[in-house]
């Protein structure tokens, strides 16, 4: 089972897509897949609920627009630099000791076919693949040893990133990190329990058909549920919150010379077993 | 007109002081001080429906819990350094030349009365009196000479600070930030049609009854419109999004030897015709 949205920006209606491939609008269901539906264990009430109303629920036509598959959560936390060449290539000279957190903007989150807009003014548009965890059940100062309990599944997410607003603009690189479409999300959300090892995941993506970013989830510095814990002490993380966990190698910022997306540019990007997403790049316009 | 929520933590309920001081339920109006009241000018819309209704609303008795003074909203974006000598006592050698961004998790919201709680660990919790600015709507490339206009009103926030996290845990200040009870909010919405000059108010904080932070909202070294009109460059801003504007001098930081916030500590601030906030400082606790 998996969970999407579909439909126009901001008015996304909930659905699955069943284990045979048909894809199913449950909006009678009657939830959004927000912090209401993930703080209730609303995965396995779905998955319930399914079982008697998957048949008569209506089919989904071709063609609709994927939506960010979970609502705007609470909060989107980041993790900077957790696989050591990314890291390097990012002009680090040593390792984090610690994860490094930042947020991103939740008004940011897009549909994972949805065009990138580069924002007005910017010259370095910039792309991360990256596995995004989402919350299941609020998570303060949680052990590491019953993390993964508090992990209700994961996706998909490019963590678009503007160099010169994230590093040239006067600290803190949220400022990079928050432009409208720059969280394109899903297409699925996959329950937790329906991934063998979240941190055993093939993830990649190409610019314009050639693959540049190639690397597994194992290459995280630091693991998903030693994320979990190690935020929890620093913020309550809600259900239906999201962590991004860091991209591997091969973004623009690490390129000699320097490659940043111009409009027309085309990404594509997937992680094992959570889908693939497909975004044109556009300049902006007023 | 002084807006504000009162109730258990999470299941506030709207409420209005009248100009006379009179407190009253408004309930009945059916919204929550929101996204969606925000941005369906429902600061207008109130007032409208007070003129039929406040005779009418319930009275609230004495003794109850004053709640965020706004429902959570979708982010909450902090300016660092806003203040000259704020800058330099945090060890700045030089004044910010573009405003310093980061976020605050919007879980830690809280009450203006609430225990701000230590976090566990903690040994450097520290306090940041500021004004909050609401968006009343959707801000994305704005001018600053209409920026005002997509500005709803004001309140006092406490923007509490874990030196050590925010510091010295490895790179970007939001891990300093975020902790629950963080950010006390009100106790009142003040709006903006009701503030002759945002930037021309007095702010002060004391602790255990010695003003320690005393400056006015004029020595904010980028003022309101700018960094309204700043901000929506690098995000959009939603209706009820926060803003806080940073801190003057007087934070423990600063001091020589520093002084950080242990159980039994009060803190009260105020900012001029926005209210006063006090809290007791509690040691975390399973």
């Amino acid at each position: 089972m998996k969970l999407f949205r579909f439909g126009a920006f901001e008015q996304e209606k909930p659905a699955v897509e069943l284990p045979d491939g048909t894809q199913i609008d449950v909006s009678a269901f009657g939830e959004d897949y927000n912090e209401k539906f993930f703080g209730t264990d609303g995965v396995n009430r779905l998955r319930t609920w399914l079982e008697t109303n998957a048949e008569s629920a209506p089919r989904i036509e071709k063609g609709f627009r994927y939506g960010s598959c979970i609502a705007r959560p609470s909060k989107i936390v980041c993790i900077g630099m957790n696989y050591a060449k990314h890291a390097y290539e990012s002009g680090a000279t040593e390792l984090p000791k610690e994860p490094i957190i930042f947020f991103k903007a939740t008004s940011a989150l897009c549909g994972p076919f949805d065009q990138v807009i580069i924002p007005r003014n910017s010259e370095k548009t910039d792309w991360e693949v990256e596995l995004a965890v989402i919350i299941g059940k609020k998570a303060s100062y949680v052990d590491e040893a019953n993390a993964l309990d508090y992990v209700a599944g994961y996706a998909v997410h490019n963590d678009y990133s503007e160099r010169a607003f994230q590093l040239e603009r006067g600290g803190q690189w949220v400022k990079g990190k928050s432009n409208d479409t720059f969280a394109p999300l899903g297409p699925y959300f996959v329950p937790a329990s329906e991934i063998k090892n979240a941190n055993n995941l093939d993830l990649w993506l190409s610019l314009n058909g050639t693959k540049i970013q190639d690397s597994n989830t194992s290459d995280m510095i630091f693991q998903i549920p030693f994320l979990v814990s190690y935020l929890s002490q620093f913020m309550s993380l809600l259900p239906g919150d999201m962590i991004t966990t860091g991209t591997p190698a091969g973004v623009g910022l690490g390129m000699k010379p320097q490659v940043y997306l111009k409009a027309g540019d085309v990404v594509e990007l997937g992680i094992e077993g959570l889908g693939v997403q497909k975004q044109e790049a556009i300049a902006w316009k007023a």
